[in-house]
């Protein structure tokens, strides 16, 4: 068993060699995830959609429960409607694709695939909008989208990706920044309960907002490689777009109006996040959440009598109340099986042999500690569902913990460099707010402004950690995803 | 209030009037759909949305309950692969719609959206497939498709479209048309117990078969204006993909064989049959399992002390059984509820006003049938939950009773054209299989070959109803969307 596991494990290079490689290793060898013929594009197999149906289903809940409903708008959009608002074309027309020919025929406009849907549903909103009885609207998609990247990584950046984008209209500015700020906690509360990745949440500077919003809110989670990795964002769109596409409604007061919007996204990109928060040199490390096996149950001695028949019929007991398990009846060795479960993430896998059942107990080895527990059979749904929040909960520990030992604090630029050489994830520095700082940090040391947290009001020092001018905010710097 | 009502209504031409004007009328006015700025492209607005969000949980769920898994795979396919078959090219190159340009340069090969996946899902098969023990592979996507229409109707026949197609793998011939069968028999038994719509199923001729299947099953619905609407096919792709992307598996025998491969699909063109299989000139008429709103409460004088408190626990109340219960509590008078109620096609309504909490009564009103039930508040989701299954099974009867009523059969072709004239939907007659006669019968009477029934074995003649030869197989010819 033990020579098993080398053999299998070796194929997976180890983080501490090469961690872009052990990504690519984890993801292939998982099966959740395929490269295709089409540049850039990725087929992302059974396995990760298993994941992103529950991520799906997970948000999709929370949607509703804060007010919103899902709707669908065309994929492509003309190229008139993309340059309705200047700043929002200027950021995204250069990745777009573009669809000439239609039918057999030229078209005589041409339509590009959708990167993001602001200017496709703001035409709509501006046959919709008429009075303040029409607002709020508070509307989701789930859609494919398409940006032309030069470098892909499959989940992490690739030309088209799976997303949800919100998209709501209000008739005040409080309310749409009240929106903007909501949905980031959604977010947060979601990446915490559900993926048990902690996050950093706070606004984002003017250079990384999105193109055509008054601001970005995001959330920021470290990998294992302390890299940043930017996991949704929200926008508060202020007038903008409703100027742009002159979306206006008649107030109570009778004056015409431009509303005040909001649009906030996340992605397939997430799953990325789960891999690289949580897997290991045995391969994934899947949150039980999501996982779309929360417990294999594996045979040991197979052949003996009685093994196969109450391992069926444990799977029934634990399918019964509603935990994801499945039966690895494949005709390999034990050995195989478990290397097969601790590469695939499982959470939790559960050993039954002949012994275990002359003694009316089984084995459980969690996938996040490896801790192997003997319990006994009965009442195995509930230790088994109890124990799935203990590994929730252990695992975004061991998260945060990583982070708060891998974040450092610079008052001076000498410490900045210095804690980014000691290889820090998160640098904590105070920032003038200017353009010019953020680019001579990024040219002099790779990282880039994450963001300025909502819940840290620390201050470091009175001056940017660069220029030694006032010093406006503390913000997050790292490299990035 | 009576008043009220007709004012509204007139708004909806009559389905005797013009049954594609009221189609029209009803989908705008019930707030299903709007027509976007991309030519031949619909917006699914929150309350269509809706209806395919309920229609998708119970396909999937019986996607699963057959044992397959979801996946998902790249949008663009590049013009080299979709040509690999060539039945398949030829069928669907004339309706594509080609990317040229990403990323701001032109592409070297061009790329078109895919009109279906088969060409690029076979591309990933030939590396997925080495084995038996690869096989079977059962697998569906939920996504977008693009193909260029000339004349378009929202959820009939749009550009894009939301679609599910499952694609399978499997050892023998034996195994892949067995699939093929069980999936159009998942379909069948989802119209009837979901959408309340009765269908027949059996092979489409040579010419409606799918590009590159060897034979095609469908599923035919009758419209309330007696034209046909293909609401899912199945089909069975023999050995054709597997030839064209070079699949080969090694048998247990040691050789190396071409997989059997099918793939079956349904759209959200099934919205529109519903709305023309149930609706009446009042507006929809939802089946109750995919109505978003199946039962919507409308306080009477609810000024009046208490009207607003009970209505809000009779919510709460239905709420908690799992019914999809909603309270009308907009300012509006209950006559314009009543409407917006039935054009909006919500199952049943519950009028509770000051006498009704007296007595300890709510009003039940049936959109099926109109019927007022006065019932007791006791135990009142129960009460809802068995009349929500009548109504069901009532739309489903009305639905069959109306198709049987217009289906004729003909055993010569003045019979054919007569039972035509006389505004039958379905006329069900002998065939010889020649594509001449089925060419010609469509030019003389403007209606196609629908299907040859499976469960439909009776004789009506010897000879084809057309040209006279032998008959090979009772065919069903209607008129179709």
């Amino acid at each position: 068993m033990a020579k098993m596991k080398k053999e299998f494990v070796e194929h997976i290079t180890s983080q501490a060699e090469d961690f872009s490689r052990w990504y690519t290793d984890v993801i292939m060898k998982a099966d959740m995830v395929d490269y295709s013929d089409v540049k850039g594009c990725m087929v992302i197999k059974q396995y990760g959609y298993g994941i992103w149906e529950l991520i799906q289903e997970e948000m999709d809940r929370r949607f509703k429960e804060t007010g919103h409903k899902n709707a669908y708008f065309p994929l492509l959009i003309p190229e008139s409607l993309l340059q309705k608002e200047a700043e929002h074309v200027e950021g995204f027309a250069p990745e777009v694709a573009w669809v000439t020919h239609g039918g057999g025929e030229k078209l005589q406009e041409r339509l590009c695939i959708r990167p993001t849907s602001e200017t496709i549903i703001c035409s709509m909103y501006a046959k919709w909008v008429q009075s303040y009885r029409d607002l709020p609207i508070l509307l989701n998609q789930w859609a494919n989208v398409l940006r032309w990247e030069k470098t892909t990584r499959p989940f992490l950046r690739t030309s088209e990706f799976l997303w949800q984008e919100g998209h709501t209209v209000h008739a005040t500015q409080q309310e749409a920044e009240e929106e903007t700020v909501k949905m980031l906690g959604v977010y947060k509360e979601f990446a915490e309960n559900v993926l048990a990745i902690p996050v950093i949440t706070g606004q984002k500077s003017e250079k990384e907002k999105f193109a055509g919003a008054d601001h970005t809110y995001t959330m920021e989670a470290m990998m294992l490689d302390g890299r940043a990795l930017q996991m949704g964002t929200s926008h508060n769109l202020g007038q903008n777009f409703a100027k742009g596409f002159g979306i206006q409604y008649l107030d109570k007061d009778s004056k015409l109006k431009y509303p005040w919007q909001t649009s906030w996204g996340t992605s397939t990109r997430m799953i990325g996040g789960l891999i690289m928060v949580h897997g290991d040199d045995r391969g994934l490390k899947l949150p039980p959440k999501v996982a779309p096996i929360q417990c294999m149950i594996i045979p040991i001695a197979a052949f003996k009598e009685g093994v196969m028949e109450k391992s069926r019929e444990l799977y029934d007991t634990i399918k019964k109340a509603g935990i994801r398990v499945d039966l690895d009846d494949r005709d390999q060795s034990a050995g195989w099986k478990f290397n097969d479960c601790e590469l695939r993430g499982i959470p939790l896998r559960l050993e039954i042999g002949p012994k275990d059942i002359e003694q009316g107990q089984v084995v459980l080895v969690r996938r996040d500690t490896f801790e192997k527990i003997t319990v006994p059979m009965e009442g195995i749904a509930e230790t088994i569902a109890n124990l799935l929040d203990e590994i929730h909960a252990n695992m975004l520990k061991m998260a945060r913990e990583f982070r708060d030992a891998h974040t450092f604090k610079a008052t001076n630029f000498e410490e900045f460099e210095k804690g980014i050489e000691k290889g820090h994830g998160f640098v904590k520095a105070m920032w003038c707010g200017c353009r010019e700082c953020e680019d001579a940090i990024k040219e002099k040391t790779g990282v880039t402004t994450r963001c300025m947290p909502f819940d840290d009001d620390e201050v470091l020092s009175d001056v940017c950690v660069f220029c030694g001018k006032p010093a406006k905010k503390l913000m997050v710097f790292a490299k990035s995803y």
